[in-house]
């Protein structure tokens, strides 16, 4: 049986990710790789971990093996409304959804809005994984370009006052994945504002928020909107992303709405996991884990940070996240990173290209969360010595 | 902001479940219920699912809290490969895709095959969680009669003959939900072979097949396929649905393309719950707990079957399931079970009206695995009160 025949529209469009293609190619274990997205592993707090799923086994067992309602679990969805509150949101359960990863939300957001042909607006460069999945729902993407402080709130408005409307903006707010920019205080303010004014919501996802490395970050957009913003937060970065929790929150009646999508989409998320993330919260583990995580993604950053200024030639720039897990290289033009990737490969290192994220042809996204220390030096001197060669 | 003029075409027409609005008016204490579809919670092995999550997290926690691949955990793909061989398709782990829940299954396979207006053929009734997943990518539904060995091939083979092409067909080959029907070996062969001569996939969701009550189920539709059978099993009913653990096999280019739409979905399962399972399943317990499982249902299965003979009066009509979790009852054509439903509420028992299944007007599923023995007793006389105040 030939089964292509059979694909429907979307399914023909899907192409395997071009990060992870690339990744295999970086498994190597004499491979330095700055191209991964993952969290170190010791920042997993195993033994507090482990003594919250002893106690949801002890004495939840039964209920954590069962069926789940869709939303999420209930106590999880308070700790969660009073979280988002903190933030600046003020929230009850029913503004809350439970989802598995935040990857989940933004299909779930996508199966919502999402009409084939409708426009979404996202930054460039953006969060591959928010592409492929609008791109999964046949929509077209228009990217506005990210300057030091967040997206060009001037070209982005340009946009907003043409006639086809987008369905909604998309904005990786905080320490963003790929550049590692924060958008300041003020363009949260203006964005919010614009949203209203033109009318176009805005799914604003920030999975690195926790993560920030000196002072706080700013308020989330989310906290200066009137009812036209929806939140996805996330516990893949400071708990685990291996069991698949994070959450949508926002307005009650589009909460309800993803719920009902959620429902034909997989019934319910992990119950154990859920409870377990919230055993972890309620015992005031997730906040002294976040705090853990900040100071060694942080010691990481600078290690980074040295070693490029070290050993990276002049004509070369990069981005100083203060938070997050990346940062973001910019090479000079005539530098094509997808062609010196062989070369980057041969000298034991490796990266992701800039246009796999809607980026340039000149960029490159490192990642510092998940190399050793030594790892960093090292591989960031093997990516020196390639860049040199291709420097005019 | 009124958001719902953003909402996509999809999105405007779901509804929530019907089912799980009657349930909420069922979740009363003194209210027996046969209406959900939850497997007993005696049937968690918590002893050996604890050993096994100590296991994991003694052994493995690092890569357990970390991202796993999209397709899913390898050992447990390999143990499915064997197990899905065992069962009469040679299998490879490439022919297995580890989903969160069968739900995601039929999301997943939904998004690879239905545009808007393909026609899906069930059988009627048919699975809610099924025809709500197709109906989410605006697939029309077409049902083809069940009888007592399944789905009326002489009626699906004329609509095969019809000009408009079905995407493919949707069969609960065992033990279905609602009805409790088991389609016989003959059939079996003979759709599938159907489904090759007309070129028309068959997606067999299977979830049911290891709670066979006297002797073994038939071979899946999937072990009498040439590449034209898509498989979904779940570990649900015989370990626990809160952990979300589920499998797709089927041919090794669906697999794959399976496995892309899933990158967008959801990046990976929860992977200390595949972990986990592995373990279950490589020491054994799993096929001891389906034992187990098997025998309670059972009981349950005859205490019922006993009950209603005894309570319910003559010219109603019920299947007498082989095995799942779920019977079937039709009543005179004149009674209205959803009209009936107030009744049954007042008198403390509930069930799901067949429509909800797009079965006829005077039928009803219940469901004989989650209530105790003295339940099912007690609900089935109320029940048969019930019926009896209805009959002419």
């Amino acid at each position: 049986m030939n089964w292509e025949k059979f694909y429907s529209e979307r399914a023909k469009g899907l192409r395997a990710s071009e990060i992870r293609e690339l990744l295999k190619m970086t498994q190597k274990p004499d491979i330095i790789s700055f191209g991964g997205g993952l969290p170190n592993p010791e920042s997993y707090d195993i033994k507090h971990v482990r003594e919250c799923i002893d106690y949801v086994m002890e004495t939840k067992a039964k209920k954590a093996l069962q069926y789940g309602t869709t939303e999420g679990y209930s106590r999880l969805r308070e700790f969660l409304a009073e979280y988002m509150t903190e933030k600046g949101y003020d929230s009850s359960p029913e503004n809350i959804i439970i989802t598995a990863g935040s990857q989940q939300g933004l299909d779930l957001v996508s199966k919502v809005f999402i009409d084939k042909d409708d426009t979404v607006i996202t930054e460039s460069p953006s969060y591959l994984g928010g592409l492929s999945a609008f791109r999964a729902y046949l929509a077209r993407i228009e990217a506005v370009p990210l300057q030091d402080d967040g997206m060009d709130l001037d070209l982005l408005e340009e946009r907003l006052r043409s006639e086809k409307k987008p369905k909604f903006i998309y904005v990786v707010s905080t320490y963003q994945n790929p550049s590692g920019i924060c958008m300041s205080s003020e363009k949260r303010k203006r964005i919010a504002e614009m949203s209203l004014e033109y009318d176009v919501p805005i799914i604003e996802d920030n999975p690195y928020s926790e993560l920030a490395f000196s002072s706080e970050p700013p308020e989330p957009i989310l906290a200066h909107s009137d009812g036209n913003v929806l939140y996805l937060g996330t516990f893949s970065k400071t708990f685990s992303p291996g069991i698949r929790v994070a959450w949508i929150c926002g307005p009650s009646e589009i909460i309800k709405k993803l719920v009902i999508a959620k429902q034909s989409t997989d019934l319910c998320s992990n119950v154990l996991s859920q409870r377990m993330v919230y055993e972890y919260c309620k015992r005031g583990y997730w906040k002294e884990n976040i705090k853990k995580i900040r100071e060694m993604y942080r010691r990481k950053r600078d290690i980074m940070l040295k070693a490029m200024e070290e050993y990276f030639p002049e004509g070369v720039k990069w981005t100083r996240p203060e938070g997050g897990l990346f940062l973001w290289v910019t090479l000079p033009e005539y530098i094509d990173t997808r062609e010196m990737f062989k070369d980057a490969i041969k000298n034991k290192v490796a990266y992701v290209v800039g246009t796999a994220f809607a980026g340039g042809k000149n960029t490159m996204r490192l990642n510092f969360s998940y190399p050793s220390d030594e790892e960093i030096v090292e591989g960031i001197k093997r990516l020196g010595e390639v860049i040199k060669s291709r420097m005019k």
